[in-house]
This record gives C-alpha cells, sequence and structure tokens, in this order.
C-alpha cells in the first residue's frame, strides 16, 4: 500500500478554480480561456445551491449525514416503524441490556418492566435491573450517542452487539413526545446514585444532557432507564407480555417482574441460581478474515515478526500452522518479515494460504448454550404439554464465527382426553388431562389444526417479528415432519398442537436487518437448525407412534371386552355355571385378554 | 426544553473516584469507607479490561463505532451478502449515482458498464457517465466516506438518498481484493481530468487517498469507476443484465452500453430526447412532521417570529393556516413568540394544533412520473407483447411525503396463434402472432402457466430482490385478478403469461432496507398500487373477455360452416340446382352467418 502521498489538495491551486462562477458568467468568459480563471484566488467552496446544477454547485451540497440522522429519517430499519412494536422494541433493547451487563457482572439478574399509559397515544416504559450500575461519564453516551458501545469490537456472545438499540428507543421517544430519557444509575453501595436526563443530538449523534444530578436511591447497586413515546399496547403473540414470557423461559437464572398498562402484576421466578456459563472472548478464526480485513489487521498490529502476528491476532494458530501458512503464501515472506510492510500482493497470497491450509475449528468456550435441563424446565414451566424433548448440538462454525443451536419442543394439548398404559395390569386407561385455565399455555402451543409455534431465539433473546424471513422458520419449514407423525402441507410448517423453540448463541448472529429480528440464512447455520430439528423430531416421533399404537390397541381390546359378558352368558348356559361363576370367568377372560395383547 | 445546566461532569469531583480500583482493594478498604476514597485523585477512565468486571471496568472498554466498521461487518445490510448480488449492487449504485447527477445537471444521460473477469472469482466492475463530473475536492469523501452525499437532507425525488451506496461498493471490494477505487472525473472541457485511487479507512469512516493526479482523459465531461471485487456473475431474473435492461424501461431518455464478461455488447438506444421533468426541491409538509423534529426545527430556525416560521420552514402555509394553528394551540402562543423560546409543552399543543388544522395536500412539483406514455413506449420496446396499458395515478401523501404510482401491464406470449375480427365481413380469422427470436422477451413475460413478472421501480430504479417483502407484490397479490379473466392462487401472484411494472416515485422511498430492495407496505402506499393495478386490470380485462369471446363465437361458426355444405348438397337435390348454384348459395349462407350474427 503506497503511504499517505501528497495529494491534490496540497499540490494543484488550479483545481479549485472557478467554484463561484455561474454559468452565464463562463459563457462570457471563454474566450478569455483558463488563464483568466487561473488568476482567481481560491474561492470558498461554499457556492450558493442552483437549479441546473454544474459540478462546483453541486459540490457545495455535499454534506455528512450522522448516524443519528440517518436512523432518526430511516428508524423503521431500528423496529420503530409502529406504534405497537416501537413500545416492544424499546423494552427490548432495555430489558438486553440489562441481562448483558448482569451477566459480565456475574450477578444473578432480577429486573423490573413497567408500562404505564400516560395519555391518549403515550405510554412511559421503565426498565430496572440490579445490574453493576453504569459509571456517570458513560452515561451520556451509552444513551445519547448511536454506534456506541463495548460489544461490537469483540467476538464474545452478548445480546446487544452494535450500540445502537437503546439510544435509538430514547431517539424514538424524543421524536414522538418530545421527552427526554430518564436514567437512575448507582454503581454501588458506597456511591451515590446519579440521575440523567437526555436526549440525543442527531444532527451531531452525541448527547445533550438536560440534566444531571446525584440522588438518593434505595437500591444498592442498578440501573433504571425510562422512556416516553408514541406507542400502542396490545396483548398477543407479539406483544411485550408474549417477549418477557419468552425471555423467562430463555433466560432460567432471571427472576421479571412485569406491570402492565391495566395495572396486573407477573412475576417469573428464577427456576436456577446457576449463572450461565461466562463466555469467553476469542481472537477471530484465520478463515474467517477476509483479505481486506487481513490487510488492515497487518497495518494495525504491535507484532514486530508475521509469526508473531499470526500467533498473537488469531486464534487457533501455532507454531505448525505458522510453518505452513508461511511456505504456501511464498513471495518471499518469512517468518521474520515486519507485518506493517508486507504489500498488497504478498499479503494476497498470505490470505490465499491461510484459506488452504488446514486449520483447527475454532474455539467453543465463547459460547453459552442455555443446555437441554434448563430449555426443559423453562418450557415445563411455561407451556403446558403432554411431552417435552430438548436438544443441544455440538457448535459449529459460520465465515470464522462459531456458534451453535439447541432445539426444544412441547407437544400435545392438556385439557382433552388421554391414554396411558397401566404397569403391572397391562391395562390401558383413560386418563383426563390437567389444564390449568390460569397459564397462557393457548398463547404458545396452539389448537391441533393451526401451524406449531415456532419460539425462534438468538443469543437468549426472542424474536417475534419477521418469522417468514428467519432461517429458523426456513428450518423448520424444511425438515419433513410427516416421518414424525405430524401433518405439513407443501412448503409450511408442520400442522399440531406443538410449540418449537430454536436458539442459536453465537459471537457474531448475523441479522438480518438492524432491529435484528431475523437470522440470515447461512448454509452452515440452516444445516445445524435442521440437524437439531430431527434429533427432537425422531424422538417425538416415537411417542407420537406410541400414542397411536396405544389408541389402535385400546380400540381393539374395547371390541373384544364387548362381546366378553355375552361370552360369559353363553358359557354359563352350556356348562351350566352359577352366576358368581359366570361373573369370574368374565373377570378371568378379561384378564388374560389384557395381559396376553402385550403391547 | 432546560438549557444546558452544568453538568456532573463540571460539578462532582466525587463522582469519578475510584476508577483504577479492582475490587479487591474496595474490599480491603471497606472498612476506611468513603473519605479515603474521596481523597483520590480523579483517576483515568481507562483501566485495563477485567473478567467479572464491575461498572469500572465496563466503563473502559466502552468505544465508539464508525459507521464504517458497521457496516463493513453487516455488509449484508447493505447488499453485499453474496458475490452474485454484490456485482449487482456495486453496478447499480454507481448508475444510480451517474443518472441522478446527469439529471441535476441537465444533460441526457449516456452511460457505459463494463464488467470483466479478472480472476478465478474476482471481477472488475466500470462505470462511466457523462454527467457533469465531481470537484477534485469533493472526490474523497464522495467515495471513501459513508453517510455522505447531497441528498439526504433535502426533500427532492432522487435514486440515492442515504450518502451509502457508493462508498460501499468500494469498501466491499477493498475488503475482498485489497484493492482501491479507481475514479476518473472531468467537470469541463476546458478542466483538466482528475485520476484518484482510494479506499476507505474503516476505522475513521475517512477517505485513504492513496494516489491522484492531473491527466488526460478524451472525454469531455464525466466521470468513471471502477471497483474490483470478489463476485459472480450469471444472467437471469435478478442479474446485471437484467438490472440494465430493466433501467433502460424506466429511463427512457438514457442511452446505455453494456459489455458483459463474456465480451458480448449491447447498446439500449434512449426512446425519447426529452428530459424527465426536474422534480423541484419542497419543505417538509406541517402534517408529516414530528413533535421532536418540531421541537428541532424550532431551535433551529433563524425566523424570528413563530409566524414567520411557519410559513418559511414549511410548505403549505398561508396566512389563515397560520392564524388557525396559532389560535389552536392556546398556551399563550401568538404570531409573534420568538421560535426558539417556546417550551416542550407549547410545542407539543402547536403540534397538536398543526395535526387538526386542515392544510392542503403537499405539493406535487417535486415528483416527476415516467408518463404513461414513455412506459407504453418502454414496455412496448423491450417486452415483445399482445396488450400493452398504463396508467399514472395522481400524487398521494404518506406521513407527509408526497408519492406517485404508475402501473404498467404486458400481456399475452406472441409466437401462438389468435384470432382476429375482419372489419366489414365480421369474419373471425386467425393470425399467426409475431416472435422474434432475438428479444429477451422470455426473461420477463412468463410462460402461460407461470405467474406474472413483477417489475417493480423506485425512483426509476429496478428492484430485483426481495420481492415478497415489498409492497409492489403485496400490492398485486391482493388485487382480486380473478375480476379481470385470470387465474389467481389464493394468496399468491396471478398466473397468466404477463409483466406487470409498478412504479413508485416520492421524495422519500420508504425501504425495508439499506440496501434498497423492498418498499415498506405503508397503507397509503398500498392503496394507490392497488388502485393503479385495478386501473389497468379493468382495462385488461376488457382486452381478455373480448378474446375469449372471439374464441366462443370462431367456435360456434366453425361449428355451423361445417354443415353449410352439407345443406347445400341437400338444397341442390330438393331444389335440382345446378353445381354453380348451388355453390353460390353456400357462399351466400356463409356471407349472412357471418354478417348476421353480431359479434
Amino acid at each position: 500500500m503506497d503511504a499517505a502521498t501528497p495529494t491534490l489538495f496540497d499540490l494543484e491551486p488550479e483545481t479549485t478554480v472557478a467554484k463561484k462562477k455561474t454559468k452565464k458568467k463562463l459563457k462570457k468568459k471563454a474566450s478569455k480561456g483558463k488563464r483568466a480563471a487561473r488568476a482567481k484566488p481560491k474561492a470558498a467552496p461554499a457556492a450558493k445551491p442552483r437549479r441546473g446544477s454544474d459540478a462546483d454547485s453541486m459540490a457545495s451540497r455535499q454534506r455528512e449525514i450522522s448516524v443519528s440522522e440517518f436512523f432518526a429519517k430511516n428508524r423503521h430499519l431500528l423496529g420503530f416503524d409502529s406504534p405497537l412494536k416501537a413500545l416492544l422494541t424499546a423494552v427490548k433493547e432495555a430489558v438486553d441490556n440489562s441481562l448483558d451487563a448482569c451477566e459480565e457482572a456475574g450477578i444473578l439478574p432480577e429486573i423490573s418492566v413497567e408500562i404505564e399509559q400516560t395519555g391518549a397515544k403515550t405510554f412511559r416504559m421503565a426498565v430496572e435491573d440490579n445490574g453493576p450500575g453504569i459509571v456517570d461519564t458513560q452515561i451520556g453516551k451509552i444513551f445519547g450517542k448511536l454506534l456506541y458501545g463495548s460489544k461490537f469490537h469483540k467476538l464474545s456472545q452478548s445480546r446487544g452487539q452494535q450500540g445502537i438499540g437503546i439510544s435509538a428507543a430514547g431517539m424514538y421517544g424524543q421524536l414522538t413526545t418530545g421527552k427526554p430519557v430518564r436514567i437512575l444509575s448507582r454503581t454501588g453501595p458506597r456511591r451515590d446514585a446519579h440521575e440523567f436526563l437526555l436526549t440525543v443530538d442527531t444532527a451531531k449523534n452525541k448527547p445533550d444532557i438536560h440534566d444531571s444530578k446525584l440522588t438518593k436511591w434505595e437500591k444498592k447497586r442498578g440501573t433504571r432507564v425510562e422512556i416516553e413515546m408514541e406507542a400502542r399496547y396490545q396483548k398477543g403473540q407479539r406483544s411485550v407480555d408474549m417477549y418477557l414470557k419468552q425471555t423467562a423461559i430463555a433466560n432460567p437464572h432471571l427472576t421479571l417482574h412485569y406491570a402492565d398498562p391495566g395495572g396486573e402484576a407477573v412475576t417469573y421466578e428464577r427456576t436456577t441460581k446457576e449463572k450461565p456459563k461466562q463466555p469467553e472472548e476469542i481472537k477471530p478464526h484465520p478463515h474467517g478474515v477476509e483479505l481486506g480485513r487481513l490487510i488492515g489487521m497487518l497495518k494495525d498490529t504491535t507484532c514486530r515478526s508475521l509469526s508473531g502476528f499470526l500467533r498473537e491476532e488469531f486464534s487457533r494458530v501455532g507454531a505448525k500452522v505458522v510453518k505452513d501458512v508461511i511456505k504456501g503464501a511464498g513471495k518471499g515472506l518469512t517468518e521474520k518479515s515486519y507485518p506493517s510492510r508486507i504489500a498488497r500482493e504478498e499479503a494476497a497470497a498470505l490470505h490465499n494460504a491461510i484459506q488452504e491450509t488446514k486449520i483447527s475449528a475454532p474455539s467453543t468456550a465463547c459460547i453459552a448454550p442455555i443446555g437441554e435441563d434448563l430449555i426443559l424446565k423453562g418450557l415445563k414451566k411455561e407451556l403446558e404439554a403432554d411431552f417435552y424433548i430438548a436438544s443441544t448440538r455440538p457448535a459449529a462454525v459460520y465465515r470464522g464465527n462459531p456458534f451453535q443451536i439447541e432445539v426444544g419442543i412441547a407437544y400435545g394439548k392438556p385439557g382433552g382426553v388421554g391414554l396411558e398404559l397401566e404397569e403391572g395390569t397391562g391395562r390401558i386407561k383413560k386418563k383426563k388431562k390437567k389444564a390449568d385455565p390460569k397459564t397462557a399455555h393457548e398463547e404458545l402451543v396452539g389448537e391441533p389444526d393451526d401451524p406449531v409455534r415456532v419460539l425462534r431465539f438468538a443469543n437468549r433473546v426472542p424474536l417475534l417479528y419477521q418469522q417468514s424471513a428467519c432461517a429458523i422458520t426456513k428450518g423448520v419449514v424444511q425438515t419433513n415432519w410427516k416421518g414424525y407423525g405430524l401433518q405439513q402441507p407443501r412448503g409450511g410448517l408442520p400442522v399440531a398442537p406443538m410449540a418449537i423453540l430454536v436458539h442459536i448463541a453465537s459471537v457474531w448472529v448475523p441479522f438480518t436487518s438492524e432491529s435484528k429480528e431475523a437470522i440470515a440464512s447461512y448454509p452452515e447455520i440452516l444445516k445445524e437448525i435442521k440437524l437439531g430439528l430431527q434429533e427432537c423430531g425422531r424422538k417425538l416421533g416415537t411417542y407420537i407412534r406410541k400414542g397411536k399404537r396405544l389408541k389402535r390397541e385400546y380400540d381393539k381390546r374395547s371390541y373384544i371386552e364387548m362381546y366378553i359378558p355375552h361370552i360369559g352368558i353363553a358359557l354359563q348356559e352350556i356348562l351350566d355355571l352359577s352366576d358368581p361363576q359366570r361373573n369370574k370367568t368374565v373377570n378371568t377372560l378379561e384378564d388374560v385378554l389384557h395381559r396376553s395383547r402385550k403391547f
């Protein structure tokens, strides 16, 4: 890469001539030609905008666009396109941040969500956690600047990754109600709490702090965010209520309090006190690094040799890999080559050599799956069903990023009548299934004639919108559920009273938009999702087939049982039995029926 | 809004204590309490990152994320998610920019696109225009900085709007091949051409200029961009070829030369020398301005009275509207109120009053539709079909933004046999339809059993990806085509040999993602799309019904004609006619048949 040769801006006065001239003047002076123009001093670039423009007048209108302006105008990209969705997105961003902070600080999270109606079309949402709190000098930037955060530059599993969400939520509140965000935060029992009122200065993408003061707060440690916004509240499949319920399922270590606008309060108690394994931060895997990035890394590294660079900046690179890569690259590169002096051509050769060298798969210590046990616990606690199964796949890799897929299934609608095999006697008994009307079960496991419900999670965050665009939905649709005893229309979700949970954990979840609502269909991810679904599907198939066999056997036996009393009467007549003898024979026959017909 | 009260950063030394302390140290010193901590000087905020973090160590890891870094990592958001799509996106961004520049400068555009394979997986694309050129001091920023441009801050119809596209294309090239973008530009015959080689400095989101020099160029005026990138080239529905073909349809004033990687060259000649009406820049309509934006505008305006502010900063506000709004707002606001001193509560009242005041719809001078004539011309030139119809709807408004919908339909596949009514004689004749194998017709009007092809355009730019997420597709699906004589499966596109073109022109097209591939389904937009489709649909229905009636009538007459010779023979026998007499009678009968059976 050529280092900065002096640019035109320094060298060539003649390139900036005639900035202020209008076309007319240019026409008049055409005969005088270039000399006259050159004699002019450098003109200011800020000519007035004009119609029928030339390059100069166009140049005067070029401006930088602040990222806040951009997202304010395009707020639908961030999930703030309708009042209904905006409320959910805001709550989601705040809760995600709270959970991330608690996990990073090693605190068992306890979070309160309150939603209150403040006007005909406005609501105030408040999210409060027991997390580590935020240092006062950072509060402004975290809540008042887009693209600011700690999670973007590291490869480590977290809910947030972009540094946009919560500032965007505040910006939406300020756009629709004009009111600032209120933040209360305390970093420890021996420190005071801070209270901030702030908005985003959209033109500059920086916080505009209206008020900040020390204050008393009974909480020893934690953060509280309040945002008032134009919103609409509604229960249902894509509501705040549903998001929180699903969050509780995917985060069994969380205790969650929720007060809805109607004044009803609900608490989801944690089912485990075990904190999730803290995911480690990893270095990029060599196979996932593009040429451009490699060139950038070579330039920025502090390592003073190529071999050091390869070992230090990447994961899974040892002495043998270093040797193989450098040998493969050729071009005169050695272990001692000075990284920042490696030119583009050599870097390209290096990049090729890396792709062709066998390197072990990335470490998966950076991923914290929920685990089969906790998925089952979560499903059983929140979804009433007849049959539960869960499966955690081994970790895999896409574009150099490790990820892991987990699947859980809850099948069968309680409230009906089921069949059960009585151990010992071999009898099949009818059994009324329990059904607790208080549970929100209906919302999660659908009716028998409905398509299955798909609960999608990415790094423990429920995804409620853009279902059809998501790799998870595609995985479910592309799995052959007929093989497991379910109905499935062509190209559609299977039809059954069933909920399917799919969780992807990764250091970098590839979302299809900034609003993080759907996962991009990388082939590796789709494959793992399908494998996970098949694992669970096979066990579900066994259960369903067993149920069907029980039903068939029950029908056959009922049919035979119907005739046993008549046989009893016939025997009584032929053998001249007494009534008790006849009854005993009938009972024996029934017993033999159930014992002899193996199930 | 409370003006800047002094913030904590100025006032409170105790809030920044103990930054560097680890948890252990804090525990040890717990007995000494706060005083000891307070005695410490202000600590630097850059503590080392640590595991099991507290607020301080977390703070040290918070960083700003450059918008280039963000989009480099999330390049699928910009349409660079696969090598196939990347090539199309890059060409599209460059051509869009060229067309915008030519239109703004009032130049009839002539654009060349060249694609050349440079390696197993790499291609170089070059786009050259006869536009106004770019002033040298701007070239760096336009091609080397994301979110920089002239179109974002004004309300005026243009293809580009974000200031991201072409820089992102260059960034993708640099990421995948490490090579800089090459730009050649000349702003007039009496100026020298400039040549630049540059990349994007992603960490800082600014151009990194490798080389820039004055150079000779035979072209008098124009710009040429060359980007080398990892790509894949393929013909088909979503190819560069298809994009260019559709661009020619929607831009009949454009002459477009295209050289594909196989070395084949094609030129789409312009069908009109009339330049599109130059869309005017407008001010925002009061009904489309949100409260937060209103507050910002009140703060930023140079107007010194509320009435002046309302008239100057908005469109469609006259004396009566000013009076009504201020009266409606109350709160002691008068025409003389000083805008920047209006507090939030008063601004909210003002905002409410604006919403409730009747204000005429925005001017539509800012929109330049293609027009029915030119749509028909474009369709006829590029798509061979039997029936063409086009319709331009009147302008409408969503969220304060004017927009206009245009629909065109090309129906019927040539190459088959059609029926035609002969004027005068009343006879129906079979007619072989023309079919020119050379046209790329097949690609645009599908087979009779295929769903119709939907050609989507936004501000004259063809949209090739994310069809199902687009409001245009939804509009087509939600229209009842059975009423117009077509088959249509439930919830699907109609099935017919037909192409439907829909164009939305607007000062701000609401795309569902930065890659600008689909239009968000605002109810107002969807409604206009459906109305446009219905207008064309009704005329199509008439044509199709007429065709069906012709067919039925033709069948009936053929049936009767079959018997006429036999009647002739019978009459000959009964009336003892000579052969000529018999033939004459038969001819008369046939003539009567066609004349008497009205069609």
